[in-house]
């Protein structure tokens, strides 16, 4: 079996891996496509981010689909064939964190493609795997692998959208418009917002922030001062959903911001950034992190079977594994992608 | 002008009635369409509903939507000619609840056609009236004047809504499919909801229950023991929006809701109501009371003018205020009718 | 060994019975002290309450403190002599409700003394008792015994005071000031409620209500119109905890509590009440069951430990286990006695 | 009437003023006792923060208490000589915050002794005043003026303590102990905190901290890395009370707050801070805001009036107005001073 593994910045290598032995609890899975992240990006282009860099050569990967290829022995409610999202999050679920239904913050975490922890836990960009059944979740028909490997990162864009609060009815900025921005578009809007706003600066983002929901979208690179329009009256949206990890945009949003305006700071932003604490303390904004996801998982999946989200505008390409140096430009250059797919067929 | 005016049960007339004087600040408005809701129904069957009961002759009617024919002089952001939904909500704004966001619990609530105070508050089933403008919310062109007139309604749905906290990702069960249960399915599914199933006793509201948007529909009718596949494991709902009315129907769900499960009671069930509360305090339910609505009427008409939300499929018929008598017998029919609209042209 | 077996309503029997072996993670204890709860109370006179009946013989209590005999050989951090209050509390840790961190709910609970289950899980009433060291709290040397074992109805009133939300500044009614009601007027203080008032039927409750904390009482019984000056412009009170399990203290309170009050209904009320299902939808209540405890335990021993709570006001008695027919007879009449202990030694 | 006028950073000036006019819905108040806040400090020494600055000559003063002299002829409920603490915050009560039961984020807001707006609305530091009844809350015999006019810091403290959440069994780590920290500290431990941490660089404050409920202290001038023991296993703390406005403060706290912490920032930090992001997303945490207060100033009184909290241990002093200069002085210097009063009479 082959796997796309990191080695050093630029070095990814298509490489013979066995696969593991399967156990009785345990599902085997062909895996048949996988979604490039930005992270993928960042262990491929630096060698990773922050102080989590690359020890050991590490399988990448964590955003993907595959079909059941045979089931363990004591495996029940799965068969061979069927079309299954992989979740990359395995808890330890006996930690104080995983008992407080706080599994994204698991002591013990194992999350596929990570040098978070050493040894690294390898990835599943790669033919086959060997998972447990909870990380199995059936795609329907009508769902296709592609779409099925977008089920991790609109987990992220969920947990993002629940660590907001309940939108129904509220007004709400999307900064930043790359894959997960856009998918927070589309978490947002599923979760009843009446208003939404994006912002980016490019003009692709921008494009497909409309196509996925966005009322209406505000180009800061051509208009720097776009968002001064909402900022009448201590500013009209309720919630932020900063997504592009550009400190200006987050800090540039306030103005438009009402007091107690909720921020919910998706992804990794790289780094110290400069805020205005006062702005903060004087309009009581709420500034949440959000991690990864847990149950969001499964409720990705389900609204991706009933189609109630159409995450599709945002595949911009699928390529083969052994392309993965094409793959990963493209999916570098946001003028030319939003989402890249690798098949592994 | 004519309007709709109830003197005791089953003495619904056509009666001339003057329109107030026009102020600075406030709109006349030509009415269009009205929908019958209810409580109209409760005050034309049985002269009330509970300790509420007519005390004078009273205009009935809070469901409008009309044309603005003239404006005030110290009005600005409207015009003659534009359409509107009025809400029937007129909270005094300086009362204790008022000044805590509480308005539906105003203290001196003047709302449009009920008997709660006395001398009772007039309605709008009538051909003019003079509203303020913050009651007035502009209707876009693609929603029709019987789709505005159900912002109210609808604005009742998404309050009891909101009341239940997030539902994205969450699994509802709403008991009762009449048009205020119906609504809630809209509204559950507009803010997440990622299943929802519905149950009544009827053919059509169950029909109309899955063209809205849940995913199954019980009989209970037909199938009394129809919830029982959800009990498992202590229950498998995370919310239960309740818009029967009906005690049975709330006390048949327990098993069927999780521990922690959130209950929402909309409208009013009639008195008295017998409930197994060991059952409320083992399971910890949380069994939340939903009354009318105040910031969601803007909210309902933004959905509707946005295509974020669809109630076509509710409206049933629409007849001439004239034609009262049928038009009222035909909205207590359920097995005939969702929500009844009356034309005041 | 002995231990207090119920067999039938009214026969309880001082028995012998064989201490489990020490596991290598497991305390081997002195029982020391244990409170007479309602429900031993209920086994005791009835057999049991609702659908939970005795179907063997079963030692009761679960509200227990004692010292450490032995400690199993991979034990860290618990010595022999400590004295500790212990968790009757067992979870499986595994289950889907584990797993959120609502151990209360737990698909598998073995919570100590119920007949919840069958078999039954044995109860605390004994001389000896081999324990998880997840279940100890060690005892600080200013906290006796007797109040150890009150750490149990403590946690449950903790929990039920989480349950209403933040209470700073809050007006609170309690309604029923047994043992657990003082606790939750205990609990609400410390959680910083602004005002508390106390209803009950009987003097010596109301006197311990104000003893430890109340700032008002009321008794009903005397004078049943006592919560009416309360209702002025739809109530005063933001949280009703419920610890009488008599409807009518629920309903009774009703017009004195603010609209979207919040109510907590603890303990076990038996069977079916009559609710007035209008005023909790008019008034938008909010009404919570609170069941048991989870981290609260930990919580409570901290709060004795410190000297932040005191409980010893309701202790009433102390008697010998082996005088347990009056012992009960004492905890069943509320005329004479709060909380009653019984001695193991 | 004498005032205490600020018309540039170090000129301070006694002036004689004129007493407003007595209102028939007010009262007029002779002013006996004021607290010097940090924000007077910041006017006096720095002529403002921020963008806020002095534009003309201004009372200076918001924390005040006294003695009503005389009530307008529409007042009921108030009676000459009853002492009073005044409130200094005049919300508007009609703009959309005010109507969202936000009223500390009034459009059009009016607090004392501020220069937020222009012309700045004079202050309290002043013999005598005239003030609307809903600023006018009675002081207990029990309580004295000091006690009084430290009700507003105290607000402050509580309303920080509220944007936390509910607090009851929680573990708190409060950085910067001068009179706000030390207040939050004393508001915590109402609120039910269950284990209370204190950091600063001084002896004098940590002493206080101890004084007022802290369990344990930190003087991280002494120990920079005293925060460490509480950083096993993601952290320990469930809440960060900062009001030091120090940033290395709030970013040195990161390591010992568990994932999922909730931030309080309190008071104003000067400007632009760095903050590590990437740890706020990782671990989830939750930074808020908090400003002023508004239902708390009259939780504040009541919890004095009762003696639910002890604000005596931070009154260092308290000087005659006409020596303003040596009280400003020590109320700058935290090595002799907490709370310093100002006498007015």
């Amino acid at each position: 079996m082959q796997a796309l593994v990191i080695h050093a910045p630029g070095d990814l290598r298509v490489e013979e891996i066995e696969t593991a032995e399967l156990g009785a609890d345990q599902l085997q899975v062909r895996v048949r496509c996988g979604g490039i992240c930005g992270s993928d990006l960042h262990y491929y282009q630096h060698g990773g981010f922050g102080t989590v860099r690359i020890q050991q050569p590490m399988v990448l990967g964590h955003e993907v689909a595959g079909m059941i290829e045979a089931v363990g022995s004591a495996v029940t409610g799965f068969r061979p064939g069927e079309r299954i999202a992989i979740s990359p999050s395995r808890p330890c679920g006996l930690c104080r964190f995983c008992q407080q239904g706080l599994q994204n913050h698991c002591l013990d975490m194992r999350y596929y493609g990570s040098a978070m922890r050493n040894p690294h836990v390898q990835g599943a960009f790669r033919q086959q795997i060997v998972v447990e059944t909870h990380q199995a979740h059936k795609l329907a028909d009508s769902v296709s692998d592609g779409e099925g490997s977008m089920a991790e990162p609109l987990s992220v864009a969920l947990h993002a959208v629940r660590r907001a609060g309940p939108l129904l009815g509220q007004r709400v900025l999307v900064t930043g418009c790359g894959p997960i921005g856009a998918l927070a578009i589309i978490a947002a809007r599923r979760a009843g917002a009446a208003h939404i706003v994006a912002t980016d600066v490019g003009a692709l983002t921008l494009e497909k922030a409309l196509k996925v929901g966005a009322d209406e979208v505000v180009n800061v690179a051509e208009e720097p001062d776009g968002l001064r329009r909402f900022a009448a009256d201590k500013g009209s949206f309720d919630v932020l959903l900063e997504a592009s990890g550009n400190p200006r945009a987050l800090v540039g949003a306030f103005e438009a911001l009402r007091p107690r305006g909720i921020i919910v700071q998706l992804g990794l932003a790289g780094g110290e950034i400069q805020l205005p604490i006062n702005t903060i303390v004087a309009k009581e904004f709420d500034l949440r992190g959000a991690f990864r996801f847990h149950e969001e998982f499964a409720v990705a999946v389900e609204l991706l079977n009933k189609g109630l989200v159409d995450v599709k505008p945002l595949i911009s390409a699928t390529l083969s594994y052994r392309d993965s140096a094409r793959a990963f430009a493209l999916a570098a250059d946001r003028s030319q992608a939003m989402k890249v797919l690798l098949n592994f067929d």
